[in-house]
């Protein structure tokens, strides 16, 4: 999210999650919800763009390349010029535990 | 976390949220309260150390070093070789809106 002034780049993990992504034609197509981390370095590895329900089973979770994310202030959300169709050629997989498989 | 089968170098940033933080003597010295990403790279900028309640009016904030936190599993938590004093020199703040200022 950017700040009222601009003057950072940081944002906080927790206040991404849930916010409302968009595709280029300003529809929503679903919302952040969480981001993986490398626990090996400090990358950020993606955020995952989530549909429905919060990690609900049956929900289908996307990577997003954290970089692809443009917050747009007047969406109230961040912007994607990703398409569903490269989305989906790259299904993620979640345990219980959080752990994430490819 | 690590993976029960250790092949996995991702966590979602959800699961890093909460988790204790001991020092080198196996002390506890808090928990991580959150990650501050970089919204113009894929940087993890650091995880912020938390001592009390999560956010909450009063309580002290230090960054750490993403990667000086390493997982212990006989801990059930992370360790980390930073001295409360090197975090005491870096204290942060942070606005409601998640924004952080330094």
């Amino acid at each position: 999210m950017p700040t009222a002034t601009g003057h950072t780049k940081a944002i906080l993990g927790s206040k991404v999650k849930g916010t409302s992504v968009y595709n280029t034609a300003g529809d929503k197509i679903g919302h952040v919800e969480d981001v993986v981390l490398d626990k090996t370095s400090n990358n950020i590895m993606y955020a995952v763009l989530g549909f429905g329900g919060f990690l609900g089973i049956g929900d289908d979770h996307y990577p997003l390349p954290w970089q692809s994310l443009k917050y747009d202030t007047n969406l109230g959300g961040y912007r994607t010029n990703l398409t569903a169709d490269r989305l989906q050629g790259a299904p993620l997989m979640f345990s219980r535990s959080g752990r994430v498989r490819y």
